[in-house]
């Protein structure tokens, strides 16, 4: 089983391809729904009273455990943002926190002895909070971005001295780590705490870091790139959903989760929301696994 | 054998790591010294009197052939540019083409049946005039950019439908087919002629488009990047170099080129000029080689 602590939210995205509003976004929503085509989840974010009871069902048709998921009085954190012409660049419109701005994370007694954390983009002192009531778990992953980098640096150093991962963009790897050299910066993370750094970068794949190894990931090559809200978070849901299933956190395995992280991230982008990963299989996921080892092969 | 026709010239480059004047450079100079390592190189291209001698002697010492390197009245070419911190973007101070305004390439006897045939970055009007000069190319390959994308379209597209490959990088690859996606411009330069498309991304590696085959091909993970100028024709250097020698451009063969590209452009930017490929050796490419391999792999 595994754990993930985040915001569950409602998108109005405008991409190229088109508009949708109040559509179910949030990074534990998609981390949850990438993680649930390999493990058990259970989902701990706060909505509020106008969050849809048919997005709630959909979350427990994916088997999610949703114990965790309060429902507060006031309106569902609410995110609006643009894309531009070759989807590199977003644009944020609005973020209403909402309900959200008040979010104490209290975990089911149920979660407290998860092996599998995930502490999704949230400020780094209630991922401090929520590690706090875990008891002795096996692998911790964090993710964060530039807001906390630069306006939470202490709390969040405090966050990394305890987990085993860290999941973040490239931007926010030269950022955190005050280093423009990509590997240089990958490495200088990994003695701020995590014994494993993944760097995620879009359509260039993703790098991962751990002692002196250096694991490069292709990106899948998707022709039909529609909305790449959610990517990183189901990158991460396919990367821990596959660490959890597997119960494997040595590096070989770890490399596997990135290229599964790829994967999940790679339906996400497909489509608007999470429907590009609604409907999917274990044999469609491996069938795109498979697509990479030979997208990245050579022989000697 | 491989053929290189470009720019021989003097580059004064700054990074934020340093600064030099009237250092060799130009595309068919980073090219040659690249391909040394595995073939023998005929270097076509123009300097003026002006040109050390000793950079005469130090391609010569590294055997290739300057049979074809013209020494005209007036000034070698001139390029200056500078680097910003994170070295990703580039900016030129100053272009004085001089001697090579007036290039109008002409092949030594000797190379007219050379079997690989590289048209570096220069006037699509002047890659044809190469083209027809030579005999019977076995594969042609053919790098460009934005200038020529734009200001010499239509002769860009006739020398294109006459080579076997291109190599671009990615902003170019996504101006030259006016798509944005870069899987989708990729496959779209296909249909323009050449069968292999190669797409170079600077640190995030390059992908290879052949038929329905996509490659991604990682970087080389360089702690130490010095000065990138130079980087993609030393990669197309050690491409064109593997593939003249093993004489073998069967895919998985193409791939492995690739791959030896990327080893080529490691080294180039680890110094300045061609210094960084100055005194390597066989080993220590293949050591390189065998990294990217570790640094790619996974397991099913």
């Amino acid at each position: 089983m595994v754990l993930v602590v985040g915001s569950v939210a409602l998108d109005s995205v405008q991409t190229p391809f088109g508009t949708v509003t109040d559509a179910l976004g949030g990074s534990a929503t998609f981390f949850s729904v990438a993680a649930s085509y390999f493990t058990d989840v259970g989902l701990v974010a706060v909505v509020g009273r106008d969050f849809p009871s048919e997005d709630i069902r959909m979350l427990e048709d994916r088997g999610i455990d949703v114990t965790g998921l309060e429902i507060a009085e006031g309106e569902t954190f609410r995110w609006s943002g643009s894309y531009d012409f070759d989807l590199n660049n977003r644009e944020t419109i609005e973020t209403k926190l909402n309900v959200f701005e008040q979010f104490r994370p209290k975990l089911p007694v149920g979660y407290r002895n998860a092996d599998y954390v995930f502490l999704a983009n949230i400020d780094p002192e209630l991922q401090l909070a929520v590690l706090e009531q875990v008891e002795d778990p096996k692998f911790v992953a964090l993710d964060t971005m530039n807001f906390w980098i630069e306006g939470k640096r202490e709390a969040l150093l405090k966050v990394m001295e305890r987990v085993d991962a860290i999941v973040l963009n490239d931007g926010e790897c030269r950022e955190l780590a005050l280093e423009s050299n990509l590997i240089k910066a990958g490495r200088a993370i990994l003695g701020m705490g995590p014994r494993i750094a993944i760097v995620k970068k879009g359509e260039h794949g993703a790098m991962m870091f751990a002692g002196d190894d250096c694991f490069s990931a292709p990106a899948y090559p998707c022709d039909s790139v529609f909305d790449p809200t959610g990517a990183g978070d189901s990158f991460a849901g396919g990367f821990m959903g596959h660490l959890a299933n597997s119960d494997d956190v040595s590096e070989p395995n770890v490399r596997r989760a990135v290229i599964y992280g790829t994967v999940m991230a790679s339906f996400c982008v497909e489509e608007f929301s999470v429907k590009g990963m609604s409907s999917l299989n274990i044999d469609a996921i491996k069938r795109r696994f498979k697509d990479l080892k030979e997208v990245s092969h050579f022989d000697m």
